[in-house]
């Protein structure tokens, strides 16, 4: 019966059997320390001698537990039998048992088979898989219903622009920039409020570190809402809940990183300004006018949040018009929109949508659209469509952001930009 | 405040808000009964003389909540005030307050934003989110951690046929037939257990009532297992989880659907067989010899186990080698594979994977194929490789097996196939 790493202080003095990967070997003449990883975490082995295993070899091992004040976790095991389940070849192209921090990102992203087996970079995935649990947990808790939408479709949300083409038998597609259209459609479904989890894709050639051609879109949808506020406090919702869940289930990594996540009293004071106040607050920081906010002025936002709100986020509402997608919900020349800055980088735009059938075509020619060229998206409100709004939250960037990570690509499992499909 | 249409009798004697869809009217001069209907239910509106809304509008409605035994859940709401929200055209392209199980599926698809709002189509959704649910619920609870991996791939995991190319910048790629090769890399990094929920994509032209070329596939991957066995003790594990859960959250929806779902006890009991038994099985009881396990076959093999066994449902393992992909771990001249059968149809295929790296280099020319062609996935298993195995479930024909739907597309929000890339 095998035994984690983790739970090795549990059998002191008794035999036990461990399995996992060679994470360090040192040896000193006698006597050879050897550590093991398993998906728990490390423990020291203790053989007589040398060893005749490679770095990152999987082995099995059994053996007595034995208390060792000097050993990871206080306790060590004086290995009797060993088995290499799973030979390593001696020349690993990147180390997996040492900080990767000063490593190129493009070294250890060409080499993700292996820079994942480093426990630092693993972590970040384990922090994602808690954001995701709890995105999920607290929208169900909330009357959301979950839906998996096509990522296979025939026009685009945004107009067009930035589409990969997808060789769909005889006909062309494209592949979805969000689920936008369809989580309206289940909205007016009778749904009412929903949530999708899934792929998003944009064919933009920028190559930045806050950029991913292929990512995961935390999308949320609600119906019956009276003005974007609601959207707002329901995201507010949703950060508490995937904060307070990660930090009580992953205390251990945060410290590790030093990181922390905001407590539910900041995540309450989160300001909401305008797009208007915000660029004023930008360009009196900067000493200069500024006519849009650029990631300069996202952090500057951030900055100006957390000095005088306690708080490292920002709502912004009240986009201009033509700085939206056609559907948002018009307010004079401004919309009912809003993005939230997180830390300095926009992580969730969202705003209420046009939900009346007649405003909405009222408003097409003005985006150079028609009721033709949208299709099916228009059966939506030409028979009923109640007040809605929703707003969708970048995976990569909530984890970017958490763990304070340089680049974007660093929170993606397999990440995707203009140069890079592979691994 | 709103009050839910499943909440009015908790408001007897009271005046409340309600907002909905209008999903039937009833005039009967001095008098009329509209149906309301929001995400929670239906309830019966009473309005004096005539009303002025069509079908399908979105109404917010005040007014007194009184007992009617008569009235759907035994109370009415008498209406005072009415303000149309979102008035629908009066010619519905399809009816959504009738049972539309005599009409063509192909209709119900091409107005599917209307038709999603017929409330037992909608049921079928709201299952599958159970499903979504308990799966990962299930997995987490045993130390899984959920992955996402990339959609876009260099090249194909069962060998090049079968996938959709995409247009990415100057390059083409491929849309992912399964996340295997990642989950496997997520096992060697030491995560051990994941399991993703994601697009699978199969540019298959078949046009059958069991095929999607865009499904939600279920994926599972663990680490140290010591036969396929493991495995399928865990899909046990997993099937119980959902069903008790779907069970427990809608049994409203299962007993208007006349559905059930396996008891606990019933999958304890889910009988083994060889692929070599199953075809014998299957020959007496056709009465002539059958050397493959058709859709027919499936059948069969599904009855047998409900009559020998008393559960609908049976694990069929040990396939040949040439049937299964090149990465399944040998057995001979079989493979330690398997697939599940639920209900006449096969809902999961898994196996051990080969781990040696040495093995996969000697497989590799059976199936024509080289080291540098798989690329990156040979990184894998170069440096160290627990045994492992995994399975995938489809999440579409879970659900529609549960709800006995005659077509898998029933069971897809917006399915695509051959012909079809919209709504």
């Amino acid at each position: 019966m095998r035994v984690l790493a983790s739970r090795v202080a549990e059998h002191a003095g008794q035999n036990v059997e461990l399995s996992g990967w060679v994470h360090r070997i040192r040896e000193l003449g006698a006597i050879s320390f050897v550590l093991l990883r398993d998906r728990s975490g490390i423990v020291q082995l203790v053989y007589e001698g040398k060893v005749e295993f490679t770095l990152e070899s999987v082995v099995s091992v059994s053996g007595t537990v034995a208390e060792n004040q000097k050993a990871p976790g206080g306790y060590e095991v004086q290995v009797a039998e060993t088995v290499v389940m799973a030979p390593a070849e001696p020349d690993l192209p990147v180390t997996v048992n040492q900080d990767m921090s000063g490593v190129n990102l493009e070294a250890i992203l060409d080499n993700r088979m292996l820079s994942l087996r480093n426990p630092r970079i693993r972590q970040i995935f384990t922090i994602q898989s808690a954001i995701l649990k709890h995105f999920a947990a607290f929208l169900r808790s909330q009357d959301f219903t979950e839906i998996k939408t096509s990522k296979l479709i025939g026009t685009g949300t945004e107009g067009g622009t930035g589409l990969f083409t997808v060789e769909y038998f005889d006909a062309h597609v494209f592949l979805a920039q969000s689920p936008q259209f369809y989580k309206q459609a289940m909205v007016a479904s009778g749904m009412e409020r929903v949530f999708e989890i899934g792929a998003a894709y944009r064919a933009e050639k920028h190559d930045t570190p806050r950029h991913l051609n292929e990512y995961v879109s935390l999308d949320v949808e609600m119906g019956f809402i009276e003005s974007e506020r609601d959207l707002m406090d329901l995201e507010v919702g949703i950060l508490k809940a995937v904060f307070n869940g990660v930090r009580e289930e992953h205390a251990d990594i945060l410290s590790e990183w030093g990181a922390t996540v905001p407590e539910t009293e900041a995540l309450d004071k989160i300001p909401r300004i305008s797009h208007d106040d915000a660029k004023k607050i930008i360009s009196d920081r900067l000493g200069r006018r500024v006519f849009e906010i650029n990631p300069e002025g996202e952090r500057v936002l951030c900055d100006w949040a957390v000095e005088e709100h306690g708080v490292e986020a920002v709502f912004v509402y009240g986009f201009p018009r033509k700085k939206r997608p056609f559907y948002t919900y018009p307010d004079g020349l401004k919309t009912a929109s809003f993005d939230l800055l997180f830390r300095g980088l926009e992580i969730t735009t969202g705003g209420r949508r046009i939900n009346e059938y007649k405003m909405l075509q009222e408003t097409l020619p003005k985006f150079g659209l028609t009721e033709e060229g949208l299709g099916d998206y228009m059966q939506i409100f030409r028979y009923g469509c109640p007040p809605h709004g929703g707003f969708a939250i970048g995976l990569e960037r909530l984890t970017q952001k958490i763990l304070d990570l340089p680049n974007v690509k660093e929170a993606s499992l397999f990440p995707r930009d203009r140069k890079r499909v592979r691994p």
